[in-house]
């Protein structure tokens, strides 16, 4: 045998194999669970033979959704994600103006979230100009869908002179109609060009960087929406990186593709060059059409049935026309893709859910698989629509943190306690899977799991809607079996069985059975992939 | 909607719908499940409305294991399944004569039983010839392992002068060392092909009549080992009329082929045309290569590890060497494969458990989901090999009519009680998978479903080890869900779910909530496979 774990505490998810406490692997497969006794007979000369020492071992984590290359390029970034006031950000880029020293280079920070700051207001062009009036400053929010501009990087984007009654872009405006340097949704897109482009070897990097940061924290699977970066390329572009890292062997983890593609064109020329969801190519594989019906919560572009309580002008933004959102859905559907669909606002996910009934009755398909990410506010009859049609939900649990303090301001208490409801998920029997949808969140599961299961912040101790948690047992399964089935993968990994492949997380404590609030603290002591340590802690 | 389905009482196996009443269908495929008010609602005038008047709907039947030529063929044989002694058996073959008048052809009688008979003994050429000397005649065993000829069939066979010192045939002997007329296992295939070659046509005729009379019995899906027929053409002649039927839309049920390829050679010419699990020709899927370890409790030719206790002389046999077995099963086994062997007794079980174990070991694959056929005698630490290894097991609850008769004298009480137990299988979270073995039993799957309950013989009232008994819904998952796993096939059918099939059964009666001995009296109303009725009861 090539691998034996023994003297640890497994916890498989498959009712065959329960009080097990090894596993023999080969060629990437587990061969063999069962008691050490068992599994050590099966030690040859060869055997790398590694004692678990009581830990406890579980399936790999799947984080089913996120932005992989967006996290990987925040490394190089300045890091908001922690700061706790607006000028605490300022001295971040401050540091970061002394390092760059050349005035025609961008100074980029990402992962601000004002809601945590003690005034929380987000800031705009001119509070950014007292860092710098010389370097182009960006700051972006953690949701992604608004950043900050300052006037010189205004100025560098050619949008300093816009006029709010004639903009073709989403900025946003001062009183005054003068932009206020917000740059909202895909008009972010204008700084992220003007950044100098990351070379393949860069991006190599990077990508292989944060594919061993993934795996450091237990990490065996990425769904990721990244194709983004280019909008226009079809996805070429990753999908050329990625494969290569796959076929040189480089990738410590598995990578199935959220391939968004959202014009008829991108997605036209993606289907027409043979792409399709299920594609292997080792380690990466190709998942389905990641379409945005609507925007974030915090930046109140979530698209909803009625107005925001706390914001009686607006009900957010729908990204797509119904035609729009047909055209692409139907398309991809009719092509054999599996699609999944940004949907935060109830009316964004009562259209996209119209949606996918329509294609589907037009066109039966089997086990498409098609699903929605984020299912945030909704009400019980959306939610039961989820059953009745079939439909995925992708769920982030660790969105509580931030979203618990705004949600009932947004939508009132009657809604709110039927949103982020992946109790009655689970109890309808809806495959709901976990994310972290990072770098909105850290990249990092157990933060996840602990609020999957208290709806509590750790920190403040303020809880929300706690009904509406599931156990830890479902919650293990949202970020395991469910994100596996997300990636039609259920059947050769999500559980621990033998004929499935070894990819597992040993951690330091049995998550069954510490209290739920230390889950956030659990240590990953070891990863591996494919039977093959890609990560274990010194 | 193309069809609705409604008042009715769903048995979905599917946790997400659960009291549902109606159904609605396109183009094969389940659209939605719920109540008539919502269901009603997609009605359009095209729709096809059918009034299921409170009867009983569930998943169709699949039939994890049987032989449809042999079935097929056996409607124009002598049927001996139901005759209570030799002399019933003779009279059916003297009408038969009378019918044929002509002594050039057989007469082939088939399906009996002498441990039904008054008299438990085979008959013997002696017996036969009492029907007539001119007319060559064979009976066929319900097991197939063992037929007897008359000393005319003999003398066509050129098989009458053999002797038991010389023959390289499998026969049976009196003790005078002349042929008694027995014919064992393959030696059978002599008589077989003295038959006259049915034609393609007929073939097809045979065929379509014995799907259609299965679709009549609710089943939707036959998994069946038949390319027996002629062993030396590799499965050509089988698979060319089946993708015949299937591409001209002629047959009314899923077809999952068991490949019998016994010999090196026609494996190898099998897989060098391309063929593997799972290519599918509509209706019809390339399922498992079948091997056979051992041959049928009833002729003593299940392989034993110890002697029959009623018959020391003997431990059956084995229809293998090792170094065969590992031979044909690694060549599938790295060819991509899955591999179903016929196993009755502990020794043959064994030697198969120990076999798949090697190829894994050898070349670890996922989800290869091997299996083992009929799965009859064994003890604990065997069974457990099933769990431990993964690897399914195809059982055939109506054995126990004739087994609980004639296990415990074969291997005594303390086997016997851990045999044909389904019950651990269950309880182990083995994958079992429930089948006919028709033609050796009738072409039925509800008194299966009783047999799998009560373990007890309706007619005499006699039990055996009923602690060994599963559930009536274990017993329906067995011969639907299960089924199709058998056959890679549960994500598009084996529960009513949206984004299914609609393979169905409808029955006239609740199987939750009458009497498990009701079961075998219960009526098939209508089954549809792919939404189409393919039986209805007038």
């Amino acid at each position: 045998m090539e691998t034996i774990l023994y003297n640890g505490v497994f916890y498989t998810l498959d009712e065959a194999y329960q009080s097990c406490s090894a596993m023999a692997i080969k060629n990437g497969v587990i061969i063999a669970l069962g008691s050490d006794e068992e599994i050590l007979q099966l030690k040859s000369e060869e055997t790398n033979l590694i004692n678990l020492e009581g830990k406890f071992v579980l399936p790999g984590f799947i984080d089913s959704h996120m932005h992989f290359l967006g996290v990987a390029q925040q490394a190089d970034l300045v890091d908001l994600t922690s700061v706790k006031s607006f000028e605490e950000a300022s001295e971040k880029c401050i540091e970061k103006i002394k390092e760059l020293n050349d005035t025609s280079k961008w100074v980029f920070a990402t992962g601000f979230n004002q809601d945590y700051w003690e005034n929380k207001v987000i800031p705009t062009r001119k509070d950014l100009d007292k860092i710098s009036e010389e370097y182009p400053i960006v700051m972006r929010r953690a949701c992604g869908h608004v950043s900050v501009c300052n006037t010189k990087g205004l100025e560098v984007l050619g949008l300093l002179h816009e006029v709010e009654s004639e903009t073709k872009y989403e900025l946003g405006f001062y009183e005054d109609g003068t932009p206020n340097g917000f740059l909202l949704e895909t008009t972010q897109g204008l700084y992220l060009n003007a950044q100098p482009e990351p070379t393949f070897e860069e991006l190599q990097r990077m990508i292989i960087n944060c594919a061993n940061y993934a795996a450091s924290k237990g990490i065996t699977e990425i769904q990721t929406d990244d194709f983004i970066m280019n909008l226009e390329d079809a996805g070429k572009g990753m999908m050329k990186l990625y494969k290569f890292l796959a076929s040189t062997d480089q990738l410590p983890i598995r990578i199935y593709q959220q391939c968004s593609l959202r014009e008829e064109e991108t997605l036209d020329e993606f289907l027409s060059n043979g792409n399709c969801t299920g594609d292997e190519y080792g380690l990466y594989k190709i998942g389905p059409l990641k379409l945005m019906a609507d925007g974030s919560l915090g930046a109140h572009t979530a698209w909803m049935r009625k107005p925001y309580m706390n914001d009686p002008e607006t009900c957010g933004a729908s990204n797509m026309t119904d035609e729009k959102m047909y055209t692409l859905m139907k398309r991809a559907h009719d092509a054999g893709m599996q699609i999944a669909t940004h949907c935060i606002g109830d009316a964004a996910l009562e259209q996209t859910i119209n949606m996918y009934d329509r294609i589907q009755k037009e066109n039966p398909r089997v086990d498409c698989r098609h699903g929605i990410v984020h299912c945030q506010i909704m009400d019980k009859e959306l939610q039961d629509r989820f059953k009745k049609q079939n439909v995925l939900a992708y769920v982030q649990p660790i969105f509580l943190k931030s979203d618990m303090n705004i949600v009932d301001d947004c939508v009132g208490e009657e809604i709110a306690k039927q949103s982020y409801n992946w109790r009655r998920f689970c109890d309808l029997g809806v495959h709901q899977s976990g994310g972290s949808d990072c770098p909105v969140e850290p990249f990092d599961i157990l933060p996840n799991l602990e609020y999957a299961v208290t709806r509590t912040n750790p920190d403040t101790g303020k809880s929300w809607y706690k009904e509406n948690a599931v156990t830890i047992q479902e919650a293990i399964k949202m970020f395991t079996y469910e994100g596996a089935y997300a990636s039609f993968s259920e059947n050769v990994r999500g559980t621990l069985s033998v004929g499935k492949y070894a990819d597992l997380v040993v951690l330091d404590e049995n998550l069954l059975e510490i209290p739920a609030e230390q889950i956030h603290n659990v240590d990953v002591l070891m990863t591996m992939v494919n039977g093959k340590i890609v990560f274990k802690k010194n």
